[in-house]
């Protein structure tokens, strides 16, 4: 196929802040790793002037549209407009909720931004991010017991990233360091083994991770932390823990954060918090 | 309109982890907050045979199918089964690749789940989201130096869940707990006065907060930490902060989370990480 070299300019319109939308556009486009794209985000679209403004910018860019808006009259008015100026425009709400509404026989809530109302679910999600903070890194031995999910790993297997991202879904995380010459606290012996999780990686994986934040450091390269026989010596030690817990082991090597949280919501049958 | 009262059977069907599609079926869902509704969630999905099981068990609750699967031929027998059986499917890849194609003249790649590749800019998220925790809550001041963006805010401002997010966004973000009493480190008056924000809220909305944490506590109702005066004295010491610094301030009452960090991007003028 004939290269164009074009640039791709694509455009958000939301009522709100458009993450749906450019998650979507996110998602076509990481299709295609080589094409220049530009970006135009428009939120908390709320009034005709507005697409008018709007349509104006993408004529020019030729712009590719994905929309968000729940009203339906505004989100027409962008269609109508488009069909105008033969502008694409994919519509991300208004297909669906018709759809939705000849099944249930409701109709619609004209919420704008609805997906972020300030619910209990939102709440408990705060108090699962500041959960995880506090008991980040094993700070505090107490969290273990309240924990949903308690990590366990030697340091470079993400432990710290991931305890983020399940607490940004409103899980409460906890997680704690495997170190050879520290002794786990006992509550890990005492929980329910179904809540943990064990995290390893490949050798020359953490090995890399730890040559880097040595280098950030100003250690030079062949430290013991960073040292292939040390790391082997703590992913074995880990191994041995996991057996005597009996808990899942899941390889971070290679997988995300969305891919590993994904695994360990499927390994605990978590109800999926739904945002 | 007559209520059918009936519950809606959505499916997700992904060859990753059903994060896009599941957003948009959120985007849409949230509009019928009274519906009953049941996620059936099938990821990684590679095979046909794994797909004549979901058109079974779809077609079993009439239910309504969100796609990205990336592979052309398996999200076409996905639509073929759907065809023949009437389910309703919207494919969320192929009519956007499509159209990006014949713009760009470039071929998508086939690459599955690629919205997670372990790129510069991932690792450039996991290194925000470690610096975060390392920084949380004024912990160590200097990371108000390498910060991206430094929150200031008085108890009960969110500062925390905020960071949290902005982080996972791929931000260095360092917070910082404004209390009367103590002086602000000198550092906060000599860095670029641009990467502050101060955060307020509402008097009855930190003080209800506050209430609720000190019931957890254990603390009686009237306690000093909640009491409307001394939230009020704390409020104000903020403001003089904030007028002081000349930073941009934002008001969290009935903002979400992703609302605050919109405004804040947008405000900073942030370059979007596109995930």
């Amino acid at each position: 196929m004939e290269k164009k070299n074009q640039t791709l300019h694509y455009f958000i319109l939301s009522d709100s802040i458009g993450e749906t939308a450019q998650k979507v556009a996110r998602a076509a486009l990481v299709h295609f790793p080589s094409a220049k794209t530009v970006l135009h985000k428009y939120t908390f679209i709320s009034n005709i002037e507005k697409i008018d403004e709007i349509i104006h910018d993408a004529v020019k860019y030729d712009g590719l549209l994905f929309m968000t808006i729940a009203n339906s009259e505004l989100a027409s008015y962008v269609e109508a407009k488009c069909i105008e100026t033969g502008l694409i425009c994919y519509n991300l709400i208004q297909p669906f909720t018709l759809e939705i509404e000849r099944r249930l026989g409701v109709n619609p809530t004209s919420l704008v931004g609805a997906q972020h109302e300030l619910s209990d679910e939102y709440f408990d999600r705060i108090e699962a991010m500041e959960f995880c903070m506090k008991y980040d890194d094993g700070k505090d031995p107490k969290g273990i017991g309240e924990a949903e999910i308690v990590l366990l790993g030697i340091s470079r297997t993400g432990k710290t990233p991931l305890s983020m991202y399940l607490a940004t879904l409103g899980y409460k995380v906890c997680n704690l360091p495997l170190i050879p010459e520290n002794d786990l606290p006992s509550i890990v012996f005492e929980i329910n083994k179904n809540k943990i999780i064990g995290l390893t990686n490949n050798i020359e994986v953490v090995n890399k991770h730890r040559e880097i934040r040595m280098l950030e450091y100003g250690i030079p390269k062949g430290s013991r932390y960073a040292s292939e026989n040390r790391v082997k010596q703590e992913l074995d030690y880990a191994d041995e823990v996991y057996r005597t817990l009996g808990c899942p082991v899941i390889n971070v090597a290679d997988r995300s954060i969305e891919e590993t949280a994904h695994i360990i919501s499927e390994i605990m049958k978590l109800t999926p918090h739904a945002f």
